[in-house]
């Protein structure tokens, strides 16, 4: 479906020699070197050698994508919370009262809200955007949680809004999600695709109790024994198992990768939706910055199964994109290091990494 | 000598009904939540309760100061560079091209070096400040580090400096070093304080093989039998094992904290500063915010044994102060949370915490 390439690495050894050449022992700055040069390879695609020595690098214009929707499974209480409160925290978005809207306001994110499908359309004031596919999803418990058709449209909504957003030259795209009940989907995914029983990927969410957690733990179970035989493709864990807010994310992951943009990855559910992406297009992974590793008890073992490390271990358990409006300074100054430290040569510092 | 209060626990109960009554789950935010209670607590030491309540909380004119010293010990060949290294270093930071430099231009750091004594005193135009105890500190296998009339002057001198920098209404401090061989004197001092055998405290500095690794172990274990009879106090400590930057560092957090100020601990140099602190002033805890997990092996045995957790692990070890730097924009989203995310009736969101 998309076409997602492989990162050139034509660049490779320059930006690594850049940042070798630095007044600092090799591999002094750790996870930020690493960082620089993912992101120095992504913004240098398509350069000519002479622009490539001539650019200086930075993040333009970033974005940061709040997608929203409803869940079946939250009719059987899976959460701290009911469904009512994915429509309340859209309009808490809209009006810039949560988390994330004090994130993407210190750090000039700009943030855009979608609804994917909730319980009740925002009211048209409030400036959501609307790519709604339903209400809520069907309860993934007995059911297929989202038809063939609301899966295309879902995907090709996530497109769409990338490509708005691209249009603004922008090089950075950050998804975040809102959505009762989306935990039991991202772990109910992550589960499917990588074969571990639902006891290693099932968490408390946002804080519910041993009661309820043994609860969604076993439905979460009896979905995927109900799915079983459906569950052959990453766009057939989506439809049966994911979110309208989810499948949008998908869309815009794919869309973003495809245009070789870098992509940031939050919590959980974004996590979730990244393993998809990944499996549906393997290369959009070159695109791929993890930000944190949540609270969620899943999180930590998608990470591991995706063999990445995440920038991030504050605790964070609240999605909205939260973790990833964090990084940002972080990837700001891997391309300040790249761009304005001295070299060696420079700075008259004795080579101790050639010497 | 200083005289460091615990904070004052008066008003904490109402710092944390105010973040338990933010929009999100409670806790949600995890470590940004401890970060704002903390923060929150230091600044509104001495306020009213009605100056309290009507206050913007926000980090003043944070100050970042690197201290640099030569130290005795890298005659024997422990580190991947010769101490004449750390005065190129100290130019690099004066001329603006290193990574502290960088990080603190990115985040409005104002930064300082200091000469706390190395082998060659800076040329006057670079602007370093002179606080020089020497050449360089004694070779701590055979001899006290410094004498007892350097360890005084070095704590006056640290403290001194902390007070120039209050007077521009600063209330946020970090402190970064730069000295050739003084990882070895920060797992001596660990060593020492902890009883932890040199094999858990001595690493690989910014690199070395894996022979030198060894003969910077055999060198220490060496100068911790040369000088236990004298490892009594903290102060007996840093002045048999301590270098020229770490014991003016721990008279600048000795004051920070006698002032009640936020101090921003770095990496394993300036994490066995704030070691030697507490041990000397207990309640100076209460005001220190461990900033990172470096690559240095015996950092995170650190972090452990004063049960404190990072805010961040980039695998950075290069000192400086840089993995202080890369925090403020994480206590400054700390603080932006707590004085701008709305309240549950505030956003009309079901309070999902008292219900």
């Amino acid at each position: 479906m998309s076409n997602v390439r492989n990162l050139d690495l034509q660049l490779a050894e320059q930006i690594q020699h850049r940042i070798d050449d630095k007044t600092k022992p090799l591999g002094a700055l750790g996870d930020l070197e690493v960082l620089a040069r993912q992101l120095v390879l992504i913004f240098s695609q398509r350069m000519d050698v002479e622009q490539f020595a001539t650019t200086r690098f930075a993040i333009n214009n970033p974005q940061l994508v709040v997608f929203a929707g409803d869940h079946g499974i939250a009719a059987h209480g899976v959460s701290i919370a009911p469904s009512e409160v994915t429509g309340q925290m859209v309009a808490n978005f809209a009006n810039g009262g949560s988390a994330i809207n004090v994130l993407c306001r210190q750090f000039d994110w700009q943030l855009s809200v979608v609804d994917c499908g909730i319980l009740h359309a925002p009211e048209p004031k409030l400036g959501v955007i609307s790519q709604r596919l339903g209400r809520r999803t069907a309860s993934f418990t007995t059911a297929a949680a989202m038809s063939d058709e609301q899966l295309e449209q879902g995907l090709a909504y996530g497109k769409q809004l990338v490509e708005t957003k691209l249009a603004y030259n922008c090089n950075l795209l950050a998804f975040g999600e809102m959505g009762i009940g989306n935990t039991s989907s991202a772990a109910a995914i992550f589960s499917a695709l990588s074969g571990l029983a639902p006891e290693h990927t099932v968490g408390r969410g946002t804080g519910v109790s041993d009661d309820v957690h043994t609860k969604k733990r076993r439905l979460i179970e009896q979905a995927l024994l109900f799915h079983s035989a459906q569950l052959n493709t990453a766009l057939d864990i989506l439809r049966c198992l994911g979110g309208f807010e989810i499948c949008q994310m998908v869309g815009a992951m794919l869309a973003a990768a495809q245009q070789q943009k870098a992509i940031v990855v939050d919590g959980f559910i974004a996590t979730a939706a990244a393993m998809l992406t990944i499996e549906m297009e393997p290369a959009s992974r070159d695109y791929m910055i993890f930000a944190h590793n949540s609270g969620e008890q899943g999180h930590a073992k998608m990470l591991t199964y995706l063999q990445v490390k995440p920038l991030l271990n504050l605790g964070l358990r609240l999605g909205e994109g939260t973790g990833a409006a964090l990084c940002l300074p972080i990837l700001q100054s891997a391309l300040a290091i790249y761009n304005d430290m001295a070299s060696f040569s420079q700075a008259q510092v004795t080579d101790v990494v050639s010497a």
